[in-house]
């Protein structure tokens, strides 16, 4: 199971806990446009990726932002409803067929609670995650609208493949206009 | 020691992590007005606030932004540069004479590897600071400038007494001018 092998890579699992988490997961498919989470309702899972990509998004006033896109053996929620029980500001939805793990809060609460080697993986998610919101902070508020482009070519190029023109221009903070003249200079 | 005190009420801190602990960090004072950590530099601390106020700031162009508040009891440091060991994007400041605890990163890696139920604190303060992230971007994309001052009175008034209003009104992304004609109408 790619969750497992993901997650010992972390650190070292029991097998007492990796029992515990394989029989506390489920199988989860969607397909492409399915919402997996709308905006106002509890996020009670966070979902490992076994197949596809998924994207967090948002609206304001009218406009969609999508507030970040994760894809094969990356985890995903919506953090903010996951970890302080609030209802969901954003919603979850596939752009491609995919196949998820999903975690229920409280299998993570009990795992980390019966098998506290599990905490760190619980700090190193959180951690990686922190980063990600603080850097597309930083990029949007320091670096030009080409910068940013070039920045995800580098080093996220699938999701440039795999999400939409108008997904990726509101999750770099540009237009769609501006994203258009930039791909044609490139 | 008040960071044993916090730090036990996350997790059952065993008397070898207490004691590595207490022989790992520091305490060191700073000046009102004293600069923590600059611009540039790296973050090899992490800080737990026994007296005093701080902030993280960076500069938009001349703009000086208050990026967080930090107070009593609390965690603080330049976590991009901190977790990610790049150089720091914003400078840490003591707005009042302080009193920190400074646990340097690579006894907390230790502390993590020889004490693992030292990792949930990992985990919890990065949940908080994550949250606290998500939350100040929510607030300034979705809650109009009277709702944030208003949010900010009921849940951390402190703030509004031992910051200046520049300070403040950065922080709610909001101009002074702005700040001053919501303080006047409430």
């Amino acid at each position: 199971m790619e969750l497992i092998e993901e997650i010992s890579g972390l650190t070292q699992l029991s097998k007492e806990a990796e029992t515990f988490l394989v029989n506390s997961v489920q199988k989860i498919r969607f397909k492409k446009g399915d919402e997996i989470l709308g905006i106002g309702e509890n996020c009670n899972h966070l979902y490992f990726i076994n197949k596809g990509i998924i994207r967090g998004y948002y609206f304001l006033e009218t406009k969609e932002i999508t507030n970040w896109f994760a894809q094969e053996k990356e985890f995903a929620t919506c953090f903010y409803s996951f970890i302080a029980k609030k209802l969901s500001v954003e919603s979850i939805g596939a752009l491609e067929d995919c196949e998820l793990i999903r975690i229920p809060y409280s299998a993570l609460q009990e795992l980390y609670a019966r098998f506290p080697e599990t905490e760190r993986v619980g700090r190193i998610i959180m951690e990686t995650y922190y980063l990600k919101l603080e850097e597309r902070l930083l990029n949007i508020q320091f670096k030009s609208a080409k910068e940013r482009y070039q920045n995800l070519m580098e080093f996220k190029p699938s999701i440039i493949r795999r999400a939409a023109m108008g997904q990726i221009a509101s999750y770099l903070g540009i237009t769609q206009e501006t994203l258009s003249r930039i791909r044609a200079e490139i």
